[in-house]
């Protein structure tokens, strides 16, 4: 298989320090070797977190870990209400229903972000206080959209929801302050920001998502945190089924560059990366679904010109440029093509990649203003770093 | 983390070849690229399945694909029967009680077989066809064991329940014949006789399974495996969600190497260091927990003598001799400790461990006859084939 320039949100490219780390042998998921390893992966991801609640490993994709949320969190007949303008959105909510629970959606068109009045509104509605939950996706990665986690968290006030976000591509991104803002369950997994291969999934549980776990009444063996939580405090943690040890490697080793970096450095490149891309479609000429002020740093989501289907943009420029785009989800499918700039991204890689979309464009007959682009994009790269 | 000889019943080491094959870039799971490697492993792994069936991939450690299996085939008030002598079996047996089954278990001591005939009684006595499926673990690791699935198989005789065999440790090291003997589930996972690292596992699905799959009533989402078939039946899959690209990428390799020696040189290999190993553990005067007549190929049980606690030979072999034996699980901790020898095995490594095993046993004040059973063990390669 050939190299190609990988620009999708997720999975990301490797960083040569996360390469090597998987060459280490093989060893035991029950020694101590192992222990200490999985001790700094989860003192480490507490750091990205920033949490000191629980981080329990699973071995599953980021959806196995947002339904471990549901099966642990939410028992059958529980009312949630779902924040959701978006395909991510709405598969956390289909699960949740899929193992009962009823669920209420807030909505907004995918591209716009949830009115954070209107998720306070429905909350106010509520004077029983019957919802367990609310579930909100930070980085909605099918439109691009920022789901404001914090002002969902004030929307919440002192009603007793659990706040649960699917941060499956945001988390180690962009700012997400799990204990600060007051979030109980954060979900992520291992191919986004985290820089590693797919593989596993991890969770933080706040004290009162494990007493709600204490009385769900639904069936959960793999997925039953609780296993892993006895594991998770002991000082060289083992995990409660064989975990994916080659993944793990990974993830210690991308923790360790994200620790030496320094988390708000991460953020700011990841905010400087963002601002490339965008600076650059706009300057060919094309235009973002989202606005600059909800759109998040992870991943940029492209209209493609009228009469021009963005499933032929992404196999043309991955066939002729050898660049991955991420395709339109669901609704969206034919209407954008999705730039992904998380985790370990260079900006010359993005450069290439937003060469190789014009060029695509031009071959398929609507052609933009490449060259302006890519210069809007380097000059954007000076101007002073914004607020 | 310095080299250790790692002799446990999986995760095992992994080939060169393998490790190589992980180096490869990260790509998309929903790309051409990878659903041509995709395809070469659902078809490599339908010839060490022995069967036509659809094979389904799953990110989870084997635990995740035995619940796989309840969730999708069995229905909440469902009978189940289970063969049932070790710790593997009682977690099967435990997965399907925990999702709403009726758990009959047909039991033996630890260490020995159960005797088909009363699997067969007790599915004689099942008049009104009540029993849903039939649970069996191939190689009940935990003591050594080799349960006879074919034996189980016609014990079924007309019988309609589902044959679901837990494959986890056993299937690439000892032969399984799916589609010849009649089994509807196999599961199994990546990091035994599969020779990769620990994140995958793989179902084989009879349409007689499948049809159970549209009657089962219990939720799924994860683990809905007919999500995967639609894309296990493409030219090119993908997998609904994402995939542990790295371990596919190791499994794709090492299913090479399996192809390349040839199925049934696979198993003579594993039958020769099998009986190494106990030819070597018997030679230095020690004893096996089973007879040589139902011990599985893939990991030897040894009793630690009187007085000695397997925990301690365990912890002394790793610390002062870098040899990573399995630990006795549940009731037989102290009893045993046990011999992996599945997958990527070696057998100056194997000897090594036996050499450990003998010092440590001297160290903790037991002497054994060390040189004796090297001897046998090396003596045993040169013996004529068993047939």
């Amino acid at each position: 298989m050939s190299e190609i320039n990988l620009l999708i949100p997720g999975p990301t490219p490797l960083p040569p320090e996360v390469m090597r780390a998987m060459s280490r042998p093989m060893t035991s998921h029950r020694g101590p070797a192992f222990g200490r390893i999985m001790r700094e992966i989860l003192d480490g991801l507490g750091e990205v977190f920033q949490t000191r609640s629980d981080i329990i490993p699973l071995v599953a994709s980021g959806t196995g870990g947002l339904e471990a949320s549901v099966v642990n969190f939410l028992s059958p007949g529980d009312r949630v209400l779902s924040v959701n303008n978006g395909h991510f959105c709405e598969r956390y909510a289909e699960i949740a229903e899929r193992f009962g629970a009823r669920v209420d959606r807030v909505t907004a068109e995918w591209g716009r972000p949830v009115p954070a009045e209107a998720v306070a509104a429905r909350l106010r509605e509520d004077t029983r206080r019957e919802y367990r939950a609310v579930l909100v996706t930070q980085s909605e990665t099918s439109t691009g959209v920022h789901n404001d986690v914090r002002a969902v968290r004030e929307a919440l006030a002192d009603h007793p929801a659990l706040l649960m976000v699917d941060a499956i591509s945001s988390l180690g991104a962009i700012p997400l302050e799990t204990d600060g803002w007051g979030v109980d369950v954060v979900v992520t997994a291992s191919q986004k920001a985290l820089m590693s291969p797919p593989g596993m999934a991890f969770l933080s549980v706040s004290e009162r998502a494990w007493e709600a776990a204490e009385r769900a009444t639904g069936p959960r063996f793999y997925f039953d945190l609780r296993r892993g939580r006895a594991e998770a405090r002991k000082p060289h943690p083992g995990t409660p089924f064989t975990t994916a040890i080659t993944v793990a490697y990974a993830v210690h080793a991308a923790l360790g560059l994200i620790h030496a970096e320094g988390l708000p450095r991460v953020f700011e490149r990841h905010r400087r990366m963002a601002r490339m891309v965008r600076a650059g479609v706009r300057g060919m000429g094309l235009h973002t679904l989202v606005d600059d002020e909800h759109a998040v740093n992870t991943v940029t989501t492209v209209r493609v010109p009228d009469g021009v289907d963005g499933r032929a943009v992404g196999a043309h420029a991955r066939d002729r440029y050898a660049v991955l785009l991420g395709s339109g989800i669901g609704r969206l499918e034919q209407a954008i093509v999705r730039i992904g700039h998380l985790g370990y991204t260079r900006q010359e890689w993005l450069l290439a990649g937003l060469e190789a979309l014009g060029r695509t464009l031009a071959d398929l007959g609507h052609p933009v203003r490449t060259e302006a682009g890519l210069r809007a994009a380097t000059d954007s790269l000076e101007a002073p770093a914004p607020l």
